[in-house]
């Protein structure tokens, strides 16, 4: 079989713009397993793997000029922010490893001998170990930040596991120039250059997952794809774990006293936040409960002004384009839907894949579920008027998991505590008076939340996220002189 | 259709004890799930939660006669080991009371703001909660520690989980008497009885994992059962954690110079580690590397002697038994396997069901994989002769996930560090110079390895067992006034 050729577009004309390689077959992935599984002891040394994250900051830094020119061209995300996602990436490579550095993470715990607990305790060491070779699905909507020089890949390497990535065909040539990137910083600090491989191709993917020496996978995706990539994983005769972030609507939930007191900066609040990035940020708002009555009309009409100024934009590719505009379509078709700004094609002569921002308005007393409850990716959000909190609290009752929750309420309201702890309900984030856009890398960061935010309620952003990556052993009555010197001479 | 009497049955003889209830059908399982789901606000009360745990630990204690009394009957292990793991078991409550109530396990982290981070930083406040209801499913071999007032249901519920209980079949008395002794604690303490509800039936396991209302599950069992349990889990529409301990073959390796400085004392702690409790140990070691030679063939006569005057008694039930003797059969006739005791039913008067432990022996050379590198779940074990460290690493290189591995080696041994670093490859807990049955309650256990040892490489025993029943949340700039204690007040 010829093999498929990996080819880079250019998101605003749909044209192509070169051929970056091949998809890899079952031979080259298990050869791109293999390389980085044999990084493994190298990787160990936990200075070292410090040094290469900030050789990787500074080897993305010094090629920020070609990086951000390839991503442009590829995902039409625009210069400013592909600037904004590379410093981003640098500052997580540098705080995992300041993270590696430090060691916390490792949990180190030391237990005396105990002669009198019941059974008797011996002298126990317990620490985290790397759980082996790691594959990381890029996304399609952070060609950095989500992709090869991503948080999954910058946590992955703190902990000690070798990486092998599966490009987005959405930015291959990104991806090639973020991998030669960190290989050579590796090189730099005195490790093998295979501590991170690149693989293309969907077939690719299957044969990752299913590969023996992989240990875990990250994914950043839809759920159909993660879906299957996750069952796959469980499917292994050795199931290993799967960090899969899927989709989230991150639900809003505006009270009549702030639609009241901030009714116009509320509404440019959520705009902007949704429009964002042309509504690809997997923490979009896309559900919005506002009151009914006058002061949440008045939102309703500020946010519809707003959003049909919105500036016109390319989707990251042709596929996603056509899914927003048949998704909302057929949401604005559903039975008791309102369009108040309808989204549409928008071409102009630079950008023929552009799209404007839509804006849909429905009733919560008819909303029975379906697909306004279903991620639609792209710039669009649905306001759901509610007559009162048991209105909000039967939309509530719908949701599955999410990533993000958001309360716009009066901190003296009386019931605002009780809805802060009804959205950590189902939600990893819980935003007041915020805008769930923007994940903060930080060590109190969590990006993750029940099904189908993620497969598993952990974090792939922030300091804990490097948790995903290890597993418990426990050293018992072996003489510290032969354990590491965390285990040894714990601080 | 007829319900399935649930039947208590005499270990030692093989008759029916008594009638206990029956098995739950779909609607049983439905109403134990859904009263143990309405207790979750009560138990967000950490401190009531850990008078819970030590309320649970004294009732225990207050019903040891009838409960060791009803355990001996049903499982044969003898008072004095029922006796020491009931003692187990209320330490063990008490244990994860105070985990509950020092807090730290709530992973509170708080960052301030910061603005200069790239993205900037908003005040991100994050701890664990506790991730919904959690079925636990009882092991045969543990009718307390790991079964329904084991380490799963005390970790859980010192989560703020309430906790459903599938009980295991060989215990079911057992079960209902412990059940009541926990719902009546949690009375005691003004929480209501259902935060541990209890099924019995084949059916209502499968159901239980099925239930839309739970979010995680902790098993211990046998890896054909665990992996059926684990494919339903990671198959449901919102697929849940499946904390699943299956199989271990626990190996152990003698060095050469610990075989002629110690030899008769290793093998005679070798005999009586793999005989405890009639080799129904997870923790059995069953799998032994010997050195040839002099001081090995001398270790292995000693070890033999001891098998040959190990006590009989009975197995946890009928079809234990007959796995076990069909298993010794089938190793024994593999070829190159030396028969050095043999494993046979040794009926007596008072325990008809009696066997006798059995030893195997084979060269490292002519063991390539198959039956002896898999579990036989009762006492014997098989001592592997090796020729040099070569020929170790090749049976060490056919080995899956295993909770505990062991060194017999002096610790001046040049390669002991290597050996130790090796073990901790595949195993969650490396032992020195010691045995790996009996596994401590203490804050730096691991019990849990790669798969199949466990189905994810986490801890059911000691003090990061909770972890499994948490989930992360982060509070973004929310005013601390509607935040718990913990979060607004962190210490």
């Amino acid at each position: 079989m010829e093999p498929e050729p990996v080819l880079s577009r250019d998101a605003r004309t749909g044209e192509t713009r070169a051929q970056i390689g091949i998809e890899a077959d079952a031979a080259a992935v298990d050869a791109a397993v293999r390389a980085a599984d044999a990084t493994r002891d190298a990787l160990a040394d936990r200075p070292r793997r410090a040094a290469l994250l900030r050789a990787a900051a500074q080897a993305v830094e010094a090629r920020a000029d070609a990086l951000i020119a390839a991503a442009d061209a590829e995902t039409a995300l625009g210069v400013p922010r592909l600037t904004g996602e590379l410093a981003r990436v640098a500052y997580q490579f540098r705080f995992f490893a300041g993270i590696a550095e430090d060691g916390a993470y490792l949990g180190v715990v030391v237990d005396p001998p105990d002669p009198a607990a019941v059974p008797p305790r011996p002298e126990l060491r317990r620490w985290k170990v790397p759980i082996g070779t790691v594959a990381v699905f890029a996304a399609s909507n952070f060609p950095f930040a989500f992709s090869v020089p991503g948080g999954d890949t910058a946590s992955a390497l703190a902990a000690g596991c070798p990486v092998v990535v599966k490009a987005h065909p959405d930015h291959p040539e990104t991806s090639e120039l973020a991998a030669a990137a960190i290989r050579d910083a590796a090189v730099e600090v005195g490790l093998p250059a295979d501590v991170l491989t690149l693989v293309h191709g969907r077939q690719a993917g299957v044969d990752l997952v299913r590969h023996p020496l992989i240990s875990a996978v990250g994914f950043t995706g839809s759920i159909p794809g993660g879906r299957a990539l996750f069952d796959l994983a469980a499917a292994r005769p050795s199931p290993i774990p799967f960090y899969g972030e899927l989709g989230s609507l991150n639900p809003v939930l505006i009270t009549e006293r702030t639609a009241a007191a901030r009714g116009a900066e509320t509404a440019a609040g959520l705009v902007a936040s949704y429009t964002l990035g042309q509504g690809q940020f997997c923490t979009k708002p896309g559900l919005v409960l506002v009151p009914e009555g006058q002061a949440g009309d008045q939102l309703v009409a500020t946010a519809t002004e707003a959003a049909a100024a919105a500036v016109p934009g390319a989707l990251l590719d042709a596929r996603m384009r056509e899914h927003f505009l048949a998704g909302f379509a057929a949401r604005a078709a559903l039975p008791g839907v309102r369009t108040l700004v309808e989204a549409a094609a928008a071409p102009t002569g630079d950008v023929p894949q552009a799209v404007r921002a839509g804006l849909l308005e429905v009733d919560a007393d008819t909303l029975d579920g379906g697909e306004l409850l279903e991620e639609c990716f792209g710039p669009v959000t649905v306001l759901v008027r509610y007559r009162d909190m048991a209105g909000v609290e039967a939309v509530l009752a719908r949701l599955g998991g999410n990533l993000t929750a958001t309360l716009h309420a009066e901190p003296d309201e009386p019931d605002a505590a009780r809805w802060i702890s009804r959205l950590a309900r189902f939600a990893g984030r819980v935003i007041f008076g915020g805008w769930p856009t923007g994940v903060a890398v930080a060590p109190a960061m969590t990006h993750g939340g029940p099904y189908p935010a993620t497969t598993t309620p952990t974090t792939s952003v922030g300091g804990t996220a490097i948790d995903r990556w290890l597993r418990p052993v426990t050293f018992q009555t072996v003489p510290p002189e032969l354990l590491q010197p965390e285990l040894s001479h714990p601080s």
